[in-house]
C-alpha cells in the first residue's frame, strides 16, 4: 500500500528520532555528503543542550509516530524577531506528501506565537532544488534577492520571505 | 598633533591586541549593546583556538604598534570559496584614515592567495551605515541584493560582494 501522506503531526524533535533523522538525511540524494555532514551535526549540537543552541528542530511523524522529516530554523542574532529556515529535509520514500507545506505550516504557528515578525530561507537556483523553491512558492514566501553565483560559479544563493506580522507602517 | 592614517599595517590579530579591540568596540558609538556584546564574543571564540574557529581576524595597527582597528572574516560554510566579511571596526577617534581600506586590500590579497571566489560583506540601509556602505563601494563592491526590513522594520540588509577571480564562464 502506498503512503497518501495523510496524517501527519509535527512536534518538537525528541532524542529518539536521532537514528530516523540521520537515515533520512543519509538517503536524500539531493544532498551533497558536506551538507549531509553539516545537518547531522546540526542535528547533534541541539541534541547535547535543547536549550542553549541556535539551532531548534521539529519533527514530522506519520501515523505509525515514524519521522518522516525535519525542519531546522533557529532567531537570526542581531535582528528583531527574523527566523531562519536553515534546512527542511523529508524522507525521500514520501515526497509529494504535503509534509513539507505541514512542517512549514506548524513552523509558522510557532513563530507567530513567539512575536516572529519575518521568516527567511535560503536555497539554491538549480534545478535540483526546484521542489524546495516550489515549497516555498507554495507557503506564501517570496523570492526576494539573490545573490549569483554564491554556492558555486553558476549557483545562485536565492533568499525566500515571507512576513508574520504587519510590520508598523500597515498597523 | 592629529593622526593622518599614513603606515598602517595589517597582521594576523594576536592575543595581546584583545585590550585595545574590545576598547575600540566599547568605543564605537554606531554599535548597539547587542552588536558590541557579539563582536567581543567572536573575539573570544577566536582566541580560545585560532586554528579551529569559523571567524578569523585582522588587526590594523599603528605606526606605534597600537591596534587602530580590525577585520573578522570566515569562510562560508557550504561554498565554493566564497568568504563573508562579517565586521570591519575601526577606532572610533581614528575614522577617515584609511583603515578601513587598508584592512580590506590586505584581506583581499590573503584571501586571492588562498584561492577565495567571493567576498560578501553584509551591512545596514540605515544612515548611520552609510560609512562603512560607501567603504564598501570604494573597495571596488557592489551592492548585488537587498532584504527589506530585515534587522528591523525600516532598517534593510543590504549585501555586497565583490568577486576575487574570473568565474569559469570568464575565464
Amino acid at each position: 500500500m502506498s503512503w497518501n501522506g495523510g496524517g501527519i503531526t509535527v512536534r518538537k524533535t525528541l532524542p529518539g528520532d536521532r537514528p530516523a533523522l540521520v537515515a533520512i538525511i543519509e538517503n536524500s540524494e539531493n544532498l551533497s555528503r558536506e551538507e549531509m555532514d553539516c545537518a547531522s551535526e546540526l542535528l547533534d549540537i541541539y541534541f547535547k543542550n535543547p536549550l542553549e543552541t541556535d539551532y531548534l528542530f521539529l519533527t514530522a511523524v506519520d501515523p505509525s509516530s515514524s519521522p518522516a522529516g525535519y525542519a531546522c530554523y533557529g532567531k537570526r542574532p542581531l535582528t528583531d524577531a527574523v527566523y531562519d529556515l536553515y534546512w527542511i529535509v523529508v524522507d525521500s520514500r514520501r515526497r509529494r506528501g504535503g509534509i513539507g507545506t505541514r512542517l512549514i505550516e506548524e513552523l509558522e504557528k510557532l513563530l507567530r506565537e513567539e512575536g516572529a515578525r519575518m521568516l527567511v530561507a535560503e536555497t539554491s537556483g538549480l534545478p535540483a532544488y526546484e521542489a524546495a523553491r516550489r515549497l516555498y512558492l507554495r507557503s506564501g514566501f517570496c523570492e526576494e534577492a539573490r545573490i549569483r553565483e554564491f554556492y558555486k560559479p553558476g549557483d545562485d544563493i536565492v533568499f525566500y520571505t515571507k512576513r508574520l506580522q504587519k510590520s508598523n507602517g500597515d498597523a
